[in-house]
């Protein structure tokens, strides 16, 4: 399917790194398996796994704020990606634009974009 | 130990995306237990757990190629953590400045910043 292989390991999951193409902004981590990874290349959408609801998950098909794929890139053993994305709205469920707002300290150090409560009914 | 409290999950360990503070670019996703984020923060230099060699392990120990920590931020969820670093020479085994020097068509995208034959033995 794609001229690098890919290492789905035990669960059939890769972890997914999103980066925002224009900020560079790590917006969030989440996990693909092979249909996912498939979906955003046909679609051009980030689509990735959820392993709390077990099922294929396009970003934004509830809240809207979709991610465009331009890039897809491997890592050097083939078990980790990176979505090279334009984001719409924020990434993060919380309202924020990335889902790491904050430091281990506990420091707000990220820029909320929405309220979830508008959002999410 | 830290004021926002982390879920290492089953295995006891949570993903840690590094990105670079100078260029932005994502260099490598590793893992950490609760241990490696412990030693991360007391000595300023990122340490991960290696899977394949089952213990904790500081980065750039062998090579030199050392990622001094500025900043750890977690996600929403505290399931994954960024560390965003200064990367001493490439974060890549091969070679490579990232991790992430492939697109999945096999476009070689990174730049090559030192030969593993000269690092490791």
């Amino acid at each position: 399917m794609t001229a690098v292989s890919l290492d789905f390991g035990d669960d059939g999951l890769v972890p997914v790194v999103a980066q925002d193409v224009e900020t560079g902004d790590v917006v969030m981590l989440a996990y693909a398996n092979e249909e996912a990874v498939a979906k955003t290349r046909e679609t051009g959408r980030a689509h990735y796994y959820s392993r709390s609801r077990d099922e294929l998950w396009e970003k934004g098909a509830t809240s809207g704020h979709t991610q465009a794929v331009e890039e897809v890139r491997v890592d050097c053993d083939g078990d980790a990606l990176l979505y090279r994305i334009d984001q719409t709205g924020g990434a993060c469920h919380t309202g924020y634009r990335s889902c790491f707002y904050r430091t281990l300290d506990g420091e707000e150090v990220g820029e909320r974009v929405f309220d979830p409560d508008d959002v999410y009914e």
